[in-house]
């Protein structure tokens, strides 16, 4: 089983791959599950983890190689709406069978492949974060490895209905452009970090505004971390925020859900189970 | 001439208030033109300058106040897309007659107005801003009072098409809700501050990834300031970037717009002049 990493955002470090070879090496000593990280991975192009073409070329190259099992994304920032659309029209058949986990900026590509009707994308742990914690790297790497239901974010064994999950700024990014995906009838998680609640407001006034949202099943509110502080105090938490802006769209709020910019992040595969 | 202000925003300080009136006192002691901030004002809720409904009431008051001759915004910040769908209803025939100046968060309630049909909304200094140099202030209150056509912004000038101006995060956020306008044929002018460039290109991404984005007639570039640090650096300048989106989206850039978060921020009244 050979899980490739690729980078498709912010640089990505030689330094964290070494972390994540190592912890692959001390927990897989027989290489029953092993990971390539593409070499344009390290690539630097300003912000990116390279130009546009070569994060573009090096995911295409991993997601159509038959010798790649899993596509594992490395880490996020910013840089996967860049490539997203030029991406997909290069993808073969080969790479529909294969399993895609990674969430934050690379939730774009993650809707993108969704939408192009991909059955095995999930919202889960990255390479780059995984390794700081045995439990994530497991969790994500039974994911990738066999789909494993033990990874699974909680509420989904009681609902049947089909999920996504995304960052909040990603998905609201999202809307309304050519890689949006139908979300109808869906239960949507959604996760945040590093902003400020003013902006979560801000974010969740456009996100329920628009006519595909109020289609969804309902929103699930994963974690809200490292929350950028407001002068004064905003005045409502993150849940708050959410409660309002879905009773007043008509969008049922569902609860909480085990997702966010930290180790318990749990894997919600897109789409029915 | 008397002119109503009203906050419709963040927290709004009676300090900025005096100096306001100090000023007008100073450059029009005849009171020919006079300027009266709605009481409600000042209140204050969490972030905001008074809850959603005090807000939404004032801006009601003043709009269908006959004594009221134009509505100026006190200030930006955050807000206004909270009470923008609730205050439509409720304004009058008279409101419809005064002109409307503002801009940043206000942009909200300009294209709500916009989008409804009033004639005479223009996107310009606030009144919070326009008394730290004379000249700002001049121009503003001569575009109030009589829609002075030298406070425009110049490329007006020499381009019949329709024109709108918006802070980038504003019009972003704006996209598929129902306050979007539709602006098919309409130059846009758009201005940024206090977004890292990184912001800049994922907001231009989502702002030209729309359908009805396509239909503008192009777009033009005001002034990004006060950028939040990229480290490291983007690689791009706020033109490069704006470029960039429009080429790949089809959207004409027409070149800079003499608009921003600054004393030269010119007035750009909404539609065909």
């Amino acid at each position: 089983m050979k899980i490739g990493i690729v980078n498709v955002s912010s640089r990505f470090s030689r330094a964290r791959a070494d972390a994540v070879e190592a912890w692959m090496a001390t927990h897989y000593p027989d290489r029953s599950v092993s990971v390539v990280f593409h070499p344009a991975s390290f690539s630097k192009h300003g912000h990116f983890g390279g130009d546009d073409a070569t994060r573009a070329r090096a995911f295409v190259e991993f997601a159509n190689d038959p010798r790649i099992d899993a596509v594992w994304f490395a880490r996020g920032g910013y840089g996967s709406c860049r490539i997203a659309e030029a991406v997909l029209p290069r993808l073969e058949s080969v790479a529909r069978k294969k399993r895609y986990l990674g969430f934050s900026d690379a939730g774009t590509l993650l809707a993108a492949l969704y939408k192009a009707g991909f059955p095995h994308v999930a919202h889960g742990p990255m390479a780059s974060d995984s390794v700081r914690r045995d439990e994530t790297a497991r969790r994500a790497i039974n994911w990738l490895v066999k789909g494993d239901e033990a990874s699974l974010e909680p509420s989904l064994a009681n609902d049947p209905r089909p999920a996504v999950a995304f960052n909040l700024t990603i998905l609201d990014q999202l809307m309304g452009t050519a890689l949006e995906p139908d979300l109808a009838g869906h239960v949507v998680m959604l996760e945040e970090v590093s902003e400020a609640l003013y902006r979560v407001d801000r974010m969740m006034f456009h996100l329920t505004g628009q006519s595909s949202m109020r289609r969804v099943a309902g929103i699930r509110l994963g974690r809200v971390t490292d929350v950028t502080p407001n002068d004064p105090d905003f005045g409502l938490t993150p849940e708050e925020i959410v409660r309002y802006w879905c009773d007043r769209s008509g969008i049922p709020y569902l609860g909480p859900a085990d997702i966010g910019h930290d180790g318990d992040n749990k894997v919600v595969p897109f789409g029915p189970r």
